[in-house]
């Protein structure tokens, strides 16, 4: 293979396909790039691809050895490997060649501590960190994708003139931006991904009302689609769910989307979010919605044993009662889709920002939602939306009284409502659209019913209480008060 | 003080009020018991508690040593302290004076893991280790609480005459059994508590609704418990409830409840619970809206800023244009909370049995339903319904598809659905029973909008998807085909 007549200025280890398409972006835009995959037939396949992709100037190497001399220092490599012990056995690998000042980058989804615990590791051989959370999939990572790099502030500098170029350009600017210190990456990549399975969620649940109630075709969909992706839900998942809407199934009649089957995987960081939530006391009801739906899409042939038990004709169907006016519904269900996307925005970002001060990383969540607005699943116009809310008013308690988005949702809670009891009283279920509208009327209700749960953990715990009206903290014999009053 | 004429049959470590009253519960029972307590005052306390409340063999001691010398062999010591650390140097404490064959017992509410790492110390001492979830509070403690204790089988014989006596009693027997192997014991009183969360938001949500859209009374209330607790959802937390609405508050005018702050303390449980469900991809919505509705509660100063943000005036109020039938209303809420709270045991049990492939642990779900029928928190007459379910069918895939379980749902989902709707149009929320009522609609439908999903995962990131109609895995170039079919 040809060799650089000069050091590269980067490296990149590991290359499927995620890691395939950054180097070339990389060397795409100007960076010589060295690449290493331990499965050599990777190697030699994406250098004839940076051939056939203009030439670009990308060396591969089969040993890390070389791969390591021939970058200039100090080093920066980037890993785009499976998380966990993968990452370990490749920082292993290249570290006996690194030398002190090098810097080594994981730009897979790895979860924060992993990388926190490296950090620390790399750094007693004098080597510099950064998790850096790539999004926007095989095209994103090929033509710009959202980057976001937390670690060692020194190593981000070394990078920021290549992350500056290679992450997708919006208006504002690179989508990538130095996140935080340790895993302050890792873990905003992670609740990005929370967020994406809400957004999937929520989109899902507005094909099935419009299709199941609304008993839209796919054609009707497509156009439904192509138009909201004009308006305030402009955004990468809108636009690729109206193209799935309009392509024809290859092997046989019809169109595709009705021959997948309903069965959704998921890769772990979904999992991460909600459980990052529930030890952060965080309340994120949409995207636990979201990641419990595709848990119960995988139970595919217990739903259809179910299907059995429950039979349709057991339900009131609305629909079927009434004459659904088509237009009044798709208006009501992109205003419910939109209004139920702010919660969920709502949950990820006071997620973040609860994370941010456990651990004092000191996160903008204004400038998180300028860096998702380009490359990322979840770019949309939307984020400037939240980021203007951010520039109002930085310590916001939540986006839901944001006046903008507080406004936005008075708007359209009535379709909301209208849209969750339509559902409901057609038995299909919303789940993450009803999840954010609890959430909303949760949070905006000065009194919840949480003095009953607490009296009842008084009455048999003696946890005690707090009052309305006098400070302090209170327990009632309830039990023996109560056998005077019982009737 | 008083000691024995001869060694006790038992000793217990830790006597905050739990552990006070199970010393006093075992003493009661005929078996003479040994206490100690780090602070020598709670020492006192108890034996004073032992003279007064009947002169119970129970026997106090200032120091570890001679605590465990008064022990008959092989010795027996539960402990009764703060989860996590307090338990690691009890374990340190008492293990410097027990021998061989000796056995420590943990009664807290501690994590699963931490118990099977405690067994494997323990036996490089010798020692045998029981994790022994004990539910009912203090009044169960004292009276007869549900234990649930898992690890040595060899030490749960050492005390099973013991935990016979001093457990509830209830028809079908005393509620206790041997759960399993390992940290069982502690994993399934954790998922106890999730049920109990569950249990105790969906009463707050009926609570809610009588009260804010059918404008009941407190004493109308405290009727209405009092009635429900007649019928299927006769329980222990319906009675607590039902006398809660009954105690007049003792500091000023009204009745207590009114004056109880709105906010939820939680101690850990729950969060475990959840997390575990997302860990073992087991549906648990019910479980995680109650788990936030605590996190929002804890927002009061939050949500009475966004409860002027968002006036009531902005909400369609259903409940002041129809005039609601009381009547009708409150079988309604019966029925809804009937039927979510089906739906919340599913989610549990299921997480049980999730775990209990995954660790091996061959747990009986019936069983557990069975000792959960006295003493603990969650006791109720629906948990022989349970029983019963599994009893029928010990594969049963999950309690809504039991034909009597089933026939109940269909019974009630009309109300259920009237209820979730008539919440959601007043502007309340109940995220518990919409939670169940979503789920209980995903799961018994064939099909789930997640083929769209699907089709998007595959779209952005390759992640492949199956079909309905042909066997096998496809990745689809999705973008390429839009390119053509766009309008």
């Amino acid at each position: 293979m040809a060799k650089p007549t000069n050091p590269t200025r980067i490296g990149l280890a590991g290359l499927a396909v995620m890691g395939q398409n950054l180097a070339l972006n990389i060397a795409e835009k100007g960076f010589p790039i060295s690449v290493y995959n331990r499965t050599t037939s990777k190697v030699d396949e994406t250098v004839e691809r940076a051939k056939l992709e203009g030439n670009l100037p990308l060396y591969g190497y089969h040993d890390p050895e070389s791969f390591i001399q021939s970058i200039q220092k100090p080093r920066v490599v980037i890993m785009l490997v499976k998380a966990g012990a993968p990452v370990d056995q490749t920082i292993k690998t290249l570290s006996a060649y690194l030398e002190k000042g090098d810097c080594i980058i994981d730009g897979g989804n790895e979860w924060y501590e992993n990388t926190e615990r490296r950090e620390k590791e790399v750094a007693e051989l004098g080597l510099l960190y950064l998790g850096m959370g790539v999004s926007g999939g095989e095209e994103g990572a090929r033509n710009g994708p959202s980057l976001m790099p937390g670690g060692s502030f020194e190593a981000y500098k070394y990078i920021e003139d290549i992350v500056l170029k290679v992450a997708a350009q919006v208006d504002s600017g690179p989508c990538v931006t130095y996140i935080g210190k340790g895993g302050s990456g890792n873990f905003v990549k992670m609740v990005h991904n929370g967020i994406e399975y809400g957004d999937m969620q929520l989109i899902a649940e507005a094909y099935d009302v419009l299709k199941s109630v609304g008993k839209l075709s796919n054609e009707e969909l497509q156009s439904v689609f192509t138009e909201w992706n004009k308006g305030e839900l402009l955004s990468f998942l809108i636009e690729i769910t109206a193209d799935i809407f309009g392509i024809k199934d290859d092997k046989g009649d019809g169109y595709l989307v009705d021959k997948v089957l309903d069965k959704t995987g998921m890769k772990g960081t979904g999992k991460w979010t909600i459980q990052q939530a529930a030890e952060l006391s965080v309340p994120a009801p949409t995207i636990e919605a979201s990641l419990d739906a595709r848990f119960l899409s995988g139970l595919k042939e217990e739903r259809v044993e179910a299907a059995k038990v429950f039979k349709s004709s057991d339900f009131v169907d609305l629909s079927a009662d009434k004459a659904i006016d088509k237009q009044k519904l798709i208006d009501d269900v992109r205003k419910a889709l939109y209004a139920a996307k702010i919660c969920s925005y709502a949950q990820g970002m006071n997620l973040i920002r609860a994370k941010s001060i456990e651990k004092g990383w000191d996160l903008k969540l204004g400038e998180l939602a300028r860096i998702w607005k380009g490359g990322c699943i979840i770019r949309a116009i939307f984020l400037d939306r939240i980021k203007q809310a951010y520039d109002r008013n930085p310590g916001l308690a939540n986006l839901l009284v944001d006046p903008e988005f507080a406004k936005e949702i008075i708007d359209r809670q009535s379709a909301w409502r209208r849209v969750v009891c339509l559902a409901i009283n057609s038995g299909i279920s919303t789940p993450g659209m009803s999840a954010s509208l609890a959430y909303f009327d949760s949070y905006r209700r000065a009194s919840l019913p949480a003095n009953l749960v607490q009296a009842q953990r008084d009455y048999f715990g003696a946890h005690t209480y707090e009052r309305v009206d006098i400070e302090g903290s209170y327990h009632t014999e309830w039990f023996k008060l109560a056998k005077q009053s019982r009737i």
